[in-house]
C-alpha cells in the first residue's frame, strides 16, 4: 500500500485558503475507499505574515514555490496563483519532473495548453484543469467521461460572473455600465483592473479549455473574436465594455437579454468560436441565468444538449473541483483530458457566423441565440 | 495490450438499439486513447424476426440471454430489458462470474441495489448504471467523480419525464390530468399502464439510486412517501394522480409551478426522502423545467448548489449513458460509486417535513421548494 499522497499547494488566495483548510481539518473527506489519503507537504505564499495570521501554520510554509515543485518527496503541486509567470514556469518544471499538477489556473492553460499538454504526455504525469472553466461545476470530467462517446458538436455558455452580475444589475436596474462596474468593485465582484473580465479574455480563455475538451483541439486564444460587429462593418469595443442600457432595452423589447456567450462550434476545416456579447431569448435557460452564475451548454450526438450551471466562482465553490482533481490523481485517473485524443499543437478559431442578428441602439450587431 | 472488450446487449428496445447501432457503425468512437476497443459479442431479444428486420445481423442475435451471460467470452453485459426479472437474476449472475454490468434499469437497482452492490464487491466486477438517472445526463459520475470532496446535503430533481409533460400541459393548456394523461398515450409519452410513472414509482427509483451516491446509503424504496398529504391529515393520491387544473391554477397565482420533486436530504439518523407534487416558484430552475426535460440538483460542501438538465429519457440520449460507462469499464475505472462509501445493507427513508406548504383546492398540501 503506497502512502498518503503529498500535495504542495502554490498560492494561499481566495481558493487556496479553501484547499489548504479543507485537507488539514477534514482530510477524511479527501481518502476514499480506492484511494490513498492526502497530506498537505507545503503552501508557498507571497507574504508569510498574512499566511501565518490565515491560520496556515507556519511549518508548512514557504515563499520559494520552485522548491516545493523541486522536493522530490511531492507528488501533486496545486498551482492556484493564477496569471501567466511564475505560474507557467512551476507547471512546466512540475510535469517535467513527473511531478503530477492541480490547477485552476485558465490564464495558463489557455495560452500554453499545448506545450504543457506535451511535457505531461512525455513524462506520464497527470495535468488536471477542472477547476478552470466554472469554477465548481463539473464540465470538464463529464465531457472526457459520461459524454465519452458522443461527437460534441458545441459549447456555449456563460462563463464569467464578473460580466454577467453586471449585466444582470443593468437590466434589472437600468443603470448604466460605469455604474455597475464601480459598484461591483466596490463589491468584490469586480477586480481593481477589470480588462480581463470585461474584455472577455477570462470567458475566451475558458472557451479555449471547454474546446480543448469539446474537440481535442487548441485554439489559438488570440484568434477568438471578442467583439460584436456593428452596423457600419467595424467591430464594436471588446467584451462587455460597449453595451449600453438602451441596447439592453431594446433587446427586451423585442425578448431578448444581453448575455456575454462564449461558444465554440465544430465546423467543416476546424473550430469556430467567439465570445461576444448576444441576445438570448429572455425565456431561455441562459437569458435566465443571472447575477454570478455560470452555464455551460454541451451538444453532442446521441445525447442532445445537456446543461451544467452552478457557481461559477469564489473560493469555496472553485475549491471543490480542485480537491476532486487531487482525488482524482490519488485514483490515478490521469489528465482531464483522459481518452480524449492527443493535441499538442495550436490552430486559430475560425470566424463564428451569426445566423441572425439583433442590431441595437449602439450600432452593435448582437449574435442571436435561440 | 489485451484485445477489444466483449459487450453482450441484453434487450434490443429503444435503449438497445442505440447501443448496438452505435457499436456496429461507429465503434471508432468508443475507443478511446487510454481503452481497448469495443466489440458486440451477441444481442439477446425476445422476438428474433424483429430484430433482424430491424436491421441487427441474424449472426449475433440470440433469444437465449443466460447463454451470453453464461459464456466466458464475454466481458461485459449490458442490460437493458428493464424490470424486474429476468433482469435481476442476469445481472446478478454476470457479477458473480466476474463479467462487468451496464444497466439502465432504474427498478432493479432501486429494489435490489445492495444484493448487486455485495455481489460486485466479492467478485471485483463493476457495476455501472450511470443510465439509470436522468436519461444521458451525467449526474453520477460528477457525483463521484468531480464532487467527490463534497458532503452532498441533499439531492432533488425532476427525474421522471412523462410526469413532467403530463404536468407542462395541464399547466400550459388548462387541460384536465386525464385528458392529457391519454394524448400523452397517444404520442408515446406516456405508458398504456401508466402507472409506473404517474404514482411516482419511477421517480422513486431514480430517487434510491441518487441517494446511494450521494450520501452511501441504499434506501428502502418503498418507504419512500409519493403521496402530498390532506388538509384532512389523511394521504392524497399517489405521484401526480390527484394533482388537478384547479390544484395547477390556484398555485400559479401564488406564482407557484406544481411539479413532481423527487428529493433526498441528508437528516441526523439517516437520509428523509419524498417524490411529491411540490410547488417551485415559477420563475426558478425547476419552475421553468418544463414537458420531458429533466433537472437535477445537487447541495453539497463547499461546492453550494450545482445543477445537471437536459434530456432525461429517450433511446438516443440514454445511449450515451450506457456507451459512457461501457469505455469506462474499458478504462478500467470501476463501478458507479467509485470511491464512495460501500454499502450493502438497506434502510428506510426517514419521512421529508415540509417547513411550508401550499393548501390546494383539492384538500392537497404541497410542499413548497423555493
Amino acid at each position: 500500500m503506497k502512502g498518503p499522497l503529498r500535495v504542495a499547494v502554490l498560492g494561499a488566495g481566495t481558493v487556496g485558503r479553501e484547499v489548504v483548510r479543507a485537507i488539514l481539518e477534514r482530510p477524511e473527506s479527501l481518502r476514499l475507499a480506492d484511494g490513498p489519503g492526502v497530506v498537505l507537504a507545503g503552501v508557498a505564499v507571497r507574504d508569510l505574515g498574512r499566511a501565518i495570521a490565515g491560520g496556515i501554520p507556519e511549518s508548512l510554509l514557504t515563499d520559494a514555490p520552485a522548491h516545493l515543485v523541486a522536493a522530490p518527496e511531492t507528488d501533486v503541486i496545486v498551482e492556484l496563483m493564477g496569471g501567466d509567470e511564475p505560474a507557467r514556469t512551476l507547471i512546466a518544471a512540475a510535469l517535467a519532473n513527473g511531478t503530477s499538477v492541480v490547477t485552476a489556473n485558465k490564464h495558463v492553460m489557455a495560452h500554453h495548453g499545448p506545450a504543457l499538454e506535451a511535457i505531461a504526455r512525455r513524462t506520464g504525469a497527470a495535468l488536471r484543469f477542472e477547476a478552470s472553466v466554472g469554477g465548481g461545476i463539473p464540465v470538464l470530467g463529464p465531457i472526457a467521461h459520461e459524454l465519452a462517446a458522443n461527437r460534441i458538436d458545441a459549447v456555449r455558455g456563460i462563463v464569467n460572473g464578473t460580466t454577467n452580475f453586471i449585466l444582470s444589475a443593468m437590466a434589472s436596474d437600468g443603470r448604466a455600465y460605469g455604474d455597475v462596474l464601480a459598484d461591483a468593485q466596490r463589491a468584490g465582484y469586480a477586480e481593481a483592473d477589470p480588462r480581463g473580465d470585461v474584455e472577455g479574455d477570462d470567458a475566451a480563455n475558458k472557451l479555449v479549455v471547454l474546446a480543448r475538451q469539446a474537440f481535442g483541439r487548441w485554439l489559438s486564444v488570440g484568434s477568438i473574436g471578442r467583439a460584436p460587429s456593428l452596423a457600419s462593418g467595424e467591430l464594436g469595443l471588446p467584451g462587455i465594455t460597449g453595451v449600453t442600457i438602451e441596447d439592453i432595452a431594446a433587446a427586451a423589447a423585442r425578448g431578448f437579454a444581453i448575455k456575454l456567450v462564449a461558444q465554440a462550434v465544430r465546423a467543416q476545416n476546424g473550430v469556430a468560436a467567439a465570445v461576444v456579447p448576444s441576445a438570448v431569448t429572455l425565456a431561455s435557460a441562459l437569458g435566465r441565468t443571472d447575477g454570478v452564475l455560470n452555464r455551460i451548454e454541451v451538444d453532442g450526438v446521441p445525447v442532445g444538449r445537456v446543461a451544467f450551471a452552478g457557481p461559477g466562482a469564489g473560493g469555496a465553490a472553485t475549491s471543490s473541483a480542485v480537491l476532486g482533481d487531487i482525488i482524482a490523481i490519488a485514483r490515478g485517473a490521469g489528465s482531464s483530458w483522459a481518452g480524449r485524443s492527443a493535441t499538442t499543437s495550436l490552430e486559430d478559431a475560425l470566424d463564428l457566423a451569426a445566423d441572425e442578428t439583433f442590431d441595437a441602439p449602439s450600432g452593435a450587431r448582437y449574435p442571436v441565440i435561440r
